[in-house]
């Protein structure tokens, strides 16, 4: 493959690590065509809150200098990091005022950890909303439209990643963080099951709901990453590639459908279409009474545990918080004890029914644009695959999600679906 | 209450926060009389890996110097910090040599924000074992008997207590590395329901299990720590003093009983004898059958987490990490995702099951010596009370349990029989 070096930028994570591991280009002028990239597009995409082109130069140089046995799966690979990951060569500052002076890290969040030890770059640090516990919020705005919301919490991570400014970028998720940036900019958003990527070193917003996933502008960077965080290590079979004809597709509106705006109806539509017509076996399946529920106890868990997330914050200076944040720790009387056992165990039952649902399909897709938390308390793997446009030309996208630990499968069905959505373009 | 200088080390964290809030003491002269008892001390205990006296005697000039309105309910009072707990006045190090040359943290960890703006003085990084996910290993001894085990993981934070070296310290239990610990040195050790602290920015080893804690001398203390982790916050009712005289007590053996040590023996049957001397209506409780496999159930799930939370020190450096860790990494076919989720499945079931017997009762005692992870898992507040002897003149303590969120209720409990254990050596 010849690629100029002005073109760089559009590789992927795979294409990129495998020309520069090759010595085929090096990681210094792909760090370069970045950074170009970044000067052109970045003042009004804003997706970064620090980056430092010593620092990346510097990694890449490093980098370059290895010799080709010692070189791992990301070498020379540049990586977006949402502001809430600790670095231990760049600021953490959780876009929070209370936190806007902080210093490097001592070490590497164990995310950053793994990416740094498998040679990637830590190309900086991508813009979230305060402590990434807000949907709305922060400086980054929307690639395709600078006037829309790249809708949040991991907005910096998407956009950037949409907008080829690096080709991988990690978030988190606690409500649909990472699925719903994917498809507003108009890339995959994975988010894997929970507890299958460590926390360490990420703040902290509910521990029961948030989970790091990645950004990528492919489903095979996707697979990269999966592989390299091991989260194929409890697959209980070798993968087959899937074939929409014949496949069991099931579509899900789940119960939050009548707040889907038209850019989902159409998207919803235009997919149920072109999956039939490549012979894809289509059900609609209506979820059982007690998943109605589930949005309600998210919320009651992710409360709770939010006020014992930000009470330190309150304790140090509540006089630099966003007043929702505030009010979330004062208001102690919100929930009762049995309220939030309820939520649990009311969520706990739903995980292990929604498991034996999901295991009678082969491909399960779900809106992304509308409410999509209910997986992330789910526990289980969400991806949105880009493909469609809604209003004013936007980016929408639909989700793909599955059991708990079946990630490699919803990466084959994203894989198998995304084809045929984006052939329809 | 006057207290000689040489005798202020004895202080409970009540007592002196009390006397220094209202100037009887400075919090110099207090922070000097501990240091004057870890230097005549801690050559034998060895609880500290980090203590620099110049930054505890700048913390405490600082305390002595704000206005009395301006004192928090820890003002003056020393804490010590399990050395997986970020500060950013010291390093954190997790007894590992991967992380023996890190400097302070930019921040830090959630747990020691409180404890910080509530005007404690953070005084020292204590003792534990690598990454504490071991029972066993590192520097400290038990200050009762050089010769003898603290037990781990938070075997500094224990012995410094239960050493008089300080009146408060904060530990963390995956297993029963805050109960045990307790019970071998001999002081109160509590683990509350699981997500009321904050575990950011503390050393991962199992999200489900991980549970910060604390070490005290007195259940006063606790009381104290409780209210400042706002852990009283889900209480349903206010509460009253707990009479042993006519109060329900369950005694639970559990399924592990049969490991159970002679002294464990003797402090069980003198306990059933004490309680029921002062009137105590007591029950002899068996667990149902579906219990048995809780204790196989959190293995599962701390080695799947564990290789989660390792996996990041094992691609930095694995020739720096103890072998049980790199293998724990490598054998990815020791379970399946069957497994994993019966057990996830398994234990939320036994988590409801358990809260219904357990609100049955107003105190449930449990062995402390023997296994007691069982709490940890089904995330409910658990507390040693010491108070008995075993081998060689070592305390043992036995455990109060309750349900989740019934956190306060424990500590009545362990109030109550705490005086009556005491009363009786």
């Amino acid at each position: 493959m010849a690629v100029s070096k002005s073109e760089l930028f559009k590789l992927s994570a795979t294409q990129a690590a495998d020309l520069i591991r090759r010595d085929h280009i090096s990681a210094q002028d792909y760090a370069q065509a970045l950074l170009d990239r970044v000067r052109y597009r970045d003042p009004q995409v804003r997706a970064w809150v620090y980056l430092d082109e010593n620092v990346i130069l510097d990694q890449a140089k490093r980098l370059d200098s290895l010799p080709v046995e010692k070189r791992g799966p990301l070498h020379g690979v540049a990586v977006g990091i949402k502001d809430i990951f600790l670095t231990k060569d760049m600021p953490t500052c959780y876009y929070s005022r209370l936190h806007a002076h902080d210093g490097n890290a001592a070490a590497d969040s164990a995310a950053v950890a793994i990416l740094r030890s498998a040679g990637a770059i830590i190309f900086g640090k991508t813009a979230t909303t305060e402590f990434a516990s807000m949907t709305e919020g922060g400086p980054c705005t929307n690639p395709n439209n600078p006037k829309h919301t790249p809708a949040g919490s991991s907005s910096g991570s998407a956009a950037a990643v949409a907008d080829y400014q690096v080709p991988l970028s990690i978030g988190t998720q606690t409500g649909g963080s990472i699925v719903r940036p994917g498809s507003f900019n108009g890339c995959y958003g994975f988010k894997p099951t929970w507890g299958t990527v460590s926390t360490e070193g990420v703040g902290r917003f509910s521990i029961s709901a948030d989970t790091p996933g990645f950004y990528t502008r492919t489903v095979e960077d996707v697979e990269l990453l999966a592989r390299l965080f091991r989260i194929d290590s409890l697959m209980t079979a070798p993968l087959r590639p899937l074939n929409i004809a014949g496949a069991k597709v099931a579509f899900i509106k789940t119960h939050v459908w009548p707040n889907a705006g038209p850019g989902t109806h159409r998207a919803w539509d235009l997919a149920h279409r072109l999956i039939e017509d490549h012979g894809g076996k289509i059900e609609d399946v209506e979820l059982p009474e007690a998943f109605s529920r589930c949005s309600e106890w998210r919320e009651t868990v992710v409360i709770q545990e939010a006020r014992a997330a930000f009470l330190s914050k309150y304790c140090e200076d509540k006089s630099k918080l966003h007043v929702d944040i505030v009010s979330l720790v004062e208001n102690e009387d919100l929930l009762s004890a049995k309220e939030v056992l309820e939520a649990h165990d009311g969520i706990a039952r739903l995980r292990s029914e929604w498991d034996q649902i999901a295991r009678n399909y082969d491909i399960i897709i779900a809106p992304s644009a509308a409410f999509c938390s209910m997986w992330t308390i789910l526990h289980v793997p969400a991806m949105n695959v880009p493909g469609f446009k809604g209003a004013c030309g936007l980016p929408i996208g639909l989700t793909v999600v599955g059991s708990r630990y079946s990630d490699m499968e919803v990466l084959q069905g994203g894989k198998a679906i995304g084809a045929v959505f984006n052939k329809s373009q």
